[in-house]
């Protein structure tokens, strides 16, 4: 949608053409962005490919690269992004803060970590493939929990205490400009990874943001990235900022930037993979985004109950993404409150919260 | 594209897939909306019908109606605005302020009102149907121009003393919920009937723009119109606001609300025609907009000229209408700057126009 403001011609891949962006765009390919010749079709005719989700057939990729096509993000950033253990080792590799981890093939190399005492309970395991939106992560609280635990190749930290979680947007050009959004701030919910909340700018002192602004920025450079990185930091109570994941694509700790921003993270993507300026972000309003997930119990067409309400006030923004099932937790839409005082932002968007239900 | 955050089902009429609208509308049927069958088959399916262009065959929009189909605007309302003596004659009997007019038939009319006296030079003559943009007016300065009057029915107007053209968007919803936009001044060039910029919110006083903002909304009201619409007006030396005339839709004088505003003048449509809540628009910043018209001279392939000058800027939006061919002053796009200081949007605006040119 970014993109049709400036008549550039754009074409889409994805599964199904009921699928969200097969309503709003006109040349959509029905195929599988999993699969090898599907990429490779769709891509081989394209000046630029890019991606909104890194679970793209990276052979195909390549493939494209070698056929003189440009691949922002590169095909090689999205290789070792979508393996959480080659990323683990890239920040590892360039001395880039994280929390410590320890690879592991199978179970039974992670109860020899736990018999050994080189991990002990509570902590994470998570898959190096596949992992997404909480998917392929697992908190092993105590041994009476090891069943939880993946037969997969994974990686395990130990709890590392947080005060915050953090995310910045990164946006950089072949010529190597970055620009960094101001830093987000992302509230879970109690239960574990869902987003609550996400509160931009996020309440930590200025100091504090230029650093996490840096650190994100030389991720991206030390990645070489073309496009977008989306950078998901720890804040620890003794204050140091550790990378816990990237995603090289537009995020949803970035959606507030569509109304809150002169410039939405999805044009700032444009920007970056056509080689256009990329555009400060100093002019912004306070805002807070809330997701719109599923109901748990409901299974079936969407009814977005009490969306009246946040349809009645000024400076909050609905999207509806159009999926036709909405099922427990499933990311069914955002809404972004937008206000002059971030305090007012975050009341609002609790008070929304407690009204809109996803149910069918 | 606005209704597509909502998840809204959309379908475009229109003569062609290569024009803009077919770029990115999914449902698109191509047909020509003057034409009775046409609008007739392509309305029959929908819940809700409106336009974005009066010219549409109205006697079409009255059989939708007459079929259960809720057509905002109402083809009444529709009839009554394409017709420049049927629009005139509505604001004399709702005693609306407007410029004095002669309705006529035919050339011979207007000869007999020259001659009588009733009439007399300079003046200006608009033809009752199919004006647009500046197109079926002209302005007859002297009797060695009236080989220009046309023989058209039309209205003939003297000249009024102008200080200044003020344009109010409304929106307007079946429950009769009425908003107003901020005054909008529109700066045209010397030759004519060109917008050169538009500049919100207008440089008059708070009092005569609450005065245009109550005018607007009567007008509005007379015409019990659902969906948008835009009341172009004049401000009088003598400190009097005379309505131009009107436009039953999205119009050039709001396309400063879709960067300027939290909500824009297509989304306040939508939200009038489907019985939402309208928003209030008190949040803002200074907007100045400037049409992209094709350089004269030029004809073919559109090319932007000094169109990355235009891409660096924070706050400088472009909007490109994909259209495939550039001709003499065709509108190619506009651009809308933004400034937190109205003084500054105005600079900066100035200084684009000189630099972006559409050539071919």
């Amino acid at each position: 949608q970014d993109a049709s403001k400036w008549g550039l011609n754009m074409a889409f891949l994805d599964k199904s053409k009921d699928f969200p962006v097969g309503q709003v765009c006109v040349n959509f390919m029905e195929g599988d962005f999993r699969d090898y010749r599907d990429v490779l079709e769709f891509g081989k005719d394209m000046d630029i490919v890019t991606i909104e989700i890194e679970n793209v057939n990276t052979r195909a990729l390549y493939e494209l690269e070698k056929q003189g096509i440009s691949v922002y993000p590169q095909a090689s950033i999205v290789e070792t992004i979508k393996n959480k253990g080659l990323q683990k080792d890239f920040y590892t590799r360039h001395d880039i803060p994280t929390c410590p981890y320890i690879k592991t093939n199978n179970k039974a190399d992670v109860y020899a970590l736990i018999e050994t005492g080189k991990i002990s309970y509570p902590f994470i395991q998570k898959k190096c493939e596949e992992g997404y939106d909480g998917r392929g992560v697992v908190a092993i609280m105590s041994q009476d929990e090891d069943h939880q635990i993946f037969e997969e190749p994974s990686i395990v930290e130990n709890f590392v205490n947080i005060d915050m979680e953090l995310s910045v947007i990164v946006g950089r050009n072949a010529d190597g400009q970055c620009v960094t959004y101001p830093v987000s701030e992302m509230v879970f919910n109690k239960q574990g990874h869902l987003l609550d909340m996400l509160v931009c700018p996020a309440r930590i002192g200025e100091k504090k943001a230029l650093q996490a602004r840096q650190l994100a920025e030389k991720v991206a450079e030390r990645l070489d990235i073309v496009g977008l990185l989306a950078v998901e930091m720890f804040l620890t109570p003794d204050d140091r900022i550790l990378v816990n994941e990237v995603a090289p694509r537009p995020h949803n700790s970035g959606h507030h930037t569509i109304e809150a921003f002169w410039v939405s993270q999805y044009e700032q993507l444009i920007r970056a993979i056509t080689g256009l300026p990329l555009l400060q972000t100093d002019h912004f309003q306070p805002a807070v985004m809330i997701n719109l997930l599923g109901e748990r119990g409901f299974h079936g067409t969407p009814h977005y109950e009490g969306l009246d309400m946040i349809l009645e006030v000024e400076g909050v923004f609905p999207h509806i993404y159009g999926k036709a099932v909405t099922k427990p937790l499933r990311k069914m839409g955002h809404v972004t409150v937008v206000r002059d005082k971030l305090s007012d932002a975050i009341d609002m968007a609790q008070k929304l919260k407690n009204h809109i239900k996803v149910k069918s």
